[in-house]
């Protein structure tokens, strides 16, 4: 069997304010025309449908004619979960519905002990979870032994719904696994798999990606680049779309994995971007000049300028942005070298304008003096969504 | 054929801050029960099914578990459409696969002028819109006549989308119509049925039941007492659960529609309510003896009490609210008359407290000394709701 996987759709999801519902649409359609060349048996999108658990209606609208067109208009099965960026619960609404034409839909843990059966191959969809979830899950099930009371990581966790998982495995079939967390490879593993197989990153559990052996294939959301993949087994596709300036070079793009005889074999498969990113960090002189720029994709990509060595008193009362915009078209961002302190004070007086994440990453750049690593940003970001959940 | 009708069931209301969702399952459990005895061919819910645009997680939950006991476990159709409570496009998610087993759900007016055909009867659900959504539609038609470009209340609208809809007449079925807006009997009509035939009070419009002749029934939602009923084949359900104290003494029910060889009959079911509403107005004497109180549900029913001819300086420093809890159990209304004027600054010092219908309330009362009528309150509720849209 054949099957498509993609991932991180973020549907309504915004780049420092400019929508990017078109390039989502643009990437959503070559996913579907890619899907019928391949004649892939299904689709699989591994969390993170939505950028957040209350979608503004343009955002649900927009997926809902995505899903029409994919699995009404096309017919292809639809095998999706919620990651942690989606309100689990909000976007349970019709699931069961969903399954009368195959859309296979789950967002709760509750929902992943019973596979998708197909002829030869059963799916689980393990929607993103936390430890408390699995804590009440055992629970419920009247498993009060001293491994349910134990769990305290998601590694813990994902110790004992995994055995579970696999007293489903039917010997006649190949198995599936789709997810949404932060798996890597390792190789300083203990022999038995306990929760001591994961390590611990800033607070936020990385897990390995030898607890999930048993597995034909495991398809992963959450990272946004393939190349975060701890294995061919387990795999990143990445996010469909470019969604931030430290994206602009990377290849994004979906998988399509095959099954047969007890094999997998898997392809990479990139995507065109509609408007492609550009970052430029250059002097001034040398943006103005047509030499440089005509060699650019002006007014069809988005650019992410810094302006290196930036003096302002050289510029004083001149609008910067507006010259630039008239040579370039839309600028997604634009930085000042040299400037730091000035930025920061400006950005200080423009705080109600500021995301949560950047106001952090200021503060922190404030008090070390240093940027934030990637690593750190995704932490920020995940902890923000943890404390904001999803509310009401 | 024979229909249950229903509406307004709001889900996720709260009565001055009390949750009403038990109270909702309680009316939905007895509807479904009289729906399987009465072996209806299907239930109607004419519009407002939440209370908001964007509802909250447990009312989408709840709202998701009744449809679910209904429609899955229970196999019985559902014809229902947005009202003016509904976000529309927000609602409008997952429409085509709910109509993979029989659950029938109009949002937006294009999706109004194809009815849903049974053997005998064709069903439109027609649902809550604006003149401006009919001026669009009718202009995307390619209709650009005068009577286009002239719509201006709801009733030229209606006009032309009633002719739409009549063109799908099957002469040899009968019609519903299943809709929800502000419609009364009117004496004084014009010969011909024009915009004439809507009188406007207060800038809202009210239509008129004739503009609907020509159906066999029309199901109607947006009033919540049947009593408001225009006719006995233009009738509002009004909704199952007691949503103020103003709704405290009336009958909550649902209709039992039958369609036979061109005729149709109706009659109305009375729900229990799980716990009642009950409105005191007495004197602090006669509230505190057992005499008076022992014959009442307490700490069963809700209680809304207004303490007359109350004197402050004889309570003061008295916890007044508790001392009737404990006698009473839950009280969700405590007023006092005589004290018009302390009310009032105390509740513009709370003003962040109040809901904005209840600041428009006071200002109005302020300003002329009287109370709103039930009519006015009306107007302002739709008219914030009108304002406030569907937002994001």
């Amino acid at each position: 069997m054949k099957f498509l996987h993609t991932s991180d759709w973020h549907i309504g999801r915004t780049l420092n304010g400019f929508d990017l519902i078109e390039e989502q649409k643009y990437a959503v359609n070559q996913i579907l025309a890619l899907a019928q060349d391949e004649q892939v048996d299904g689709i699989i999108i591994a969390g993170d449908l939505y950028d957040r658990a209350i979608p503004s209606t343009t955002a649900v609208t927009t997926f809902n004619q995505m899903l029409k067109k994919i699995n009404i208009e096309s017919k292809i099965p639809i095998y999706m979960i919620a990651g942690n960026h989606d309100g689990a619960r909000r976007l349970n609404f019709g699931r069961e519905w969903l399954g009368f034409n195959d859309i296979y839909l789950n967002t709760l843990l509750d929902e992943a002990f019973q596979p998708i059966e197909t002829d030869e191959v059963q799916l689980f969809l393990l929607p993103f979870f936390d430890p408390a979830d699995a804590r009440i899950y055992f629970s419920n099930l009247g498993m009060n032994d001293e491994r349910v009371k134990a769990i305290k990581t998601i590694s813990d966790a994902m110790v004992l719904v995994l055995e579970e998982l696999k007293k489903q495995f039917d010997p006649t079939k190949q198995q599936i696994l789709v997810t949404h967390f932060a798996i890597s490879a390792h190789q300083e593993l203990p022999v038995e798999l306990t929760s001591e197989t994961a390590s611990r990153v800033g607070g936020l559990a990385t897990m390995s990606s030898q607890l999930f052996e048993g597995f034909d294939y495991v398809a992963l959301g959450h990272i946004h680049t393939n190349l975060a993949s701890p294995s061919e087994k387990v795999q990143y596709s990445g996010s469909p779309v470019k969604f931030n300036t430290k994206e602009a070079n990377s290849n994004k793009g979906v998988y399509i994995i095959e099954l047969e005889d007890g094999h997998v074999s898997s392809k990479f498969v990139s995507l065109k971007q509609q408007r492609d990113l550009v970052v430029l960090k250059e002097t001034w002189d040398v943006l103005i000049n047509p030499d440089f720029y005509n060699a650019l994709p002006l007014h069809t990509a988005w650019f992410a300028i810094t302006i290196k060595k930036f003096e302002r008193l050289v510029h004083r009362g001149e609008n910067l942005r507006a010259q630039l915009q008239k040579i370039y078209g839309t600028i997604v961002e634009l930085d000042f070298e040299d400037l730091a302190r000035e930025k920061q004070m400006k950005s200080m007086a423009n705080i109600e304008n500021l995301s949560e994440e950047l106001i952090i990453e200021r503060f922190y750049e404030r008090v070390t003096g240093k940027h934030m690593s990637t690593g750190q940003e995704a932490i920020v970001e995940e902890t923000l969504i943890q404390l904001k959940g999803e509310k009401n």
